[in-house]
C-alpha cells in the first residue's frame, strides 16, 4: 500500500478576523502548516505529498516546506474556490499512490497514531475518518430557532482530519459529487453518498482546526502542555 | 419576572484524571466555581442561588462561596448519583422563583449577556437553551463503527449551559422523566420530552466546559485572552 497526503492549505479563513491566512500563524514559534506537515513527512508509509495552496501564495507554501527538508516528493498545486475544489486539485496531482489521506492544514496537532490507525481501516474498508464522540448535547433546530429534537449522543461524532481512503474510490466520488452539483463539509461525506462505508476512527480532543482568533491562543497552550514544559502540566 | 439559578457543582467527574472535583480546580488564581457563580451573583435579575454540591464537599462549597460575599441568598444542597438527580434537587431548593437558570458549575466562562439573552427568550416562550453552531462536521456512526449518516451541519448546534425555564414548566418535565424513568443529558430535552418548544439562543464558543485536564490548560489560555494581558492578543 503506497499512501500519499493531500494537505489543505487553502482555506478562505472566513471566520478568521485577520487578513492573513491562518495556516502562516505562528504556534509556538512555527507556522501552522509546518506542524501539520510535520507528520506525513516523518511517517513511512506517506511516499508523496501535495499541499494544495491559495492562488497566489503557492511560492510561500513552497518555501515554508523546503524547511522541513522532506526526504520526499513534495508538490504545491493551486486551491479553487471551495474546499472542495482544493481537495479534488490536490487529488488528481497526486499520482502513484494507492492511499490518499485528505488533511486540512488549519489543524496542526495531527499524530502518528492517527496516520495509522487510519491506514489500518483503510485497508480493511477502503475509507475511514478520524473523529471524536460528541462532549456536548447536539440538538437539531429549526430555521425559527426552535430545537427540533435531540439526537442521542451517544451515536454522534466531530469529524476530523485526517481522513483516508482508496485514491480511486475518493476521485470517483468528488466526480459524482461535481456531475451532481453536490457540496459537502468534508470528504467522508462525498464517499458515503456512494454508499460506500466509511469507518470512523478515534481521533484525539486537542486536534482541533484553527479556525478564530481564540483558536489559536488555545493552541498555543495545548503545544506548550504538549510539550511537557507548562506548569500547568505539573499542577494535577 | 423574578429568577433563581440552580449551579451544579456536583458532577462525578469520570473524564477529569485527578481525584479533585474539577469545580475547585484553579484558573487564573481562582476556583472554577467561582468564576461561575459570579455572573450570577452580580445579575440584577437573579434574586437567589442555589448550588448543588457533591455529598460531602456542602461545607467547601459554602466557604467558597462566601468569598463572593454576596448580596443576594445562597443555598448549598447535596446533589444526587446523576446530574439530573442533582438538577432536581437545586430546583426543590429553589423557592419564590418564577424563572430558574440551570448552569453547570464546571462552565466558568458564562457571562452576562447569556443571561440577558436567556431572561428575554424565556419571557417569549418559557424555555431556552444557549448554544453554538458546530463548526465541525457531525456523523452518526453505527454501534460497529460505520458511519451511518452526516446530518446537514447548518441545523446543528452544540449545547451548553445555562438554560432557562420556567420554574414549573422544568419541574412538571423533571417530575415526568422521573416518573417515566427516562435520563437525559441535559434540561432542555426533558422540556422538549413535554412537547414544550425551547429556543435556542447563541452563546459563545469559548463557553467551554471543564471535562478533562487540557481543558483547564486551554481555559488559562482563554482567561489571560479574555483578560487582555496576553501577548498573544496583539500578535494580529
Amino acid at each position: 500500500m503506497r499512501a500519499g497526503a493531500v494537505v489543505v492549505a487553502a482555506g478562505a479563513g472566513r471566520r478568521m478576523q485577520c487578513a492573513e491566512n491562518k495556516v502562516f500563524l505562528r504556534i509556538g514559534g512555527t507556522p501552522v502548516l509546518l506542524h501539520s506537515l510535520r507528520v506525513f513527512v516523518a511517517h513511512p508509509a506517506v511516499a508523496h505529498i501535495v499541499v494544495v495552496a491559495r492562488a497566489g501564495e503557492e511560492e510561500r507554501v513552497r518555501t515554508l516546506a523546503q524547511d522541513l527538508l522532506p526526504a520526499k516528493p513534495l508538490a504545491v498545486v493551486t486551491g479553487g474556490a471551495e474546499r472542495q475544489d482544493s481537495v479534488y486539485a490536490g487529488l488528481r496531482a497526486l499520482e502513484g499512490c494507492d492511499v490518499v489521506l485528505v488533511h486540512d492544514a488549519a489543524r496542526p496537532f495531527v499524530r502518528p497514531q492517527h496516520v495509522d490507525r487510519l491506514l489500518a481501516a483503510v485497508e480493511e474498508t477502503g475509507a475511514a475518518c478520524l473523529g471524536v464522540p460528541v462532549k456536548d448535547t447536539v440538538k437539531r433546530v429549526d430555521a425559527d430557532g426552535t430545537i427540533a429534537a435531540t439526537p442521542p449522543r451517544s451515536s454522534l461524532w466531530l469529524a476530523q482530519t485526517p481522513q483516508a481512503f482508496w485514491r480511486t474510490l475518493l476521485l470517483e466520488a468528488h466526480e459524482a459529487a461535481r456531475a451532481d452539483g453536490v457540496a459537502a463539509t468534508d470528504d467522508a461525506a462525498l464517499v458515503e453518498r456512494l454508499g460506500h462505508p466509511v469507518r470512523m476512527v478515534m481521533g484525539d480532543y486537542d486536534n482541533l482546526k484553527i479556525t478564530t482568533p481564540e483558536d489559536v491562543v488555545v493552541a498555543e497552550a495545548l503545544l506548550r502542555w504538549r510539550e511537557g514544559d507548562d506548569e500547568n502540566r505539573t499542577r494535577f
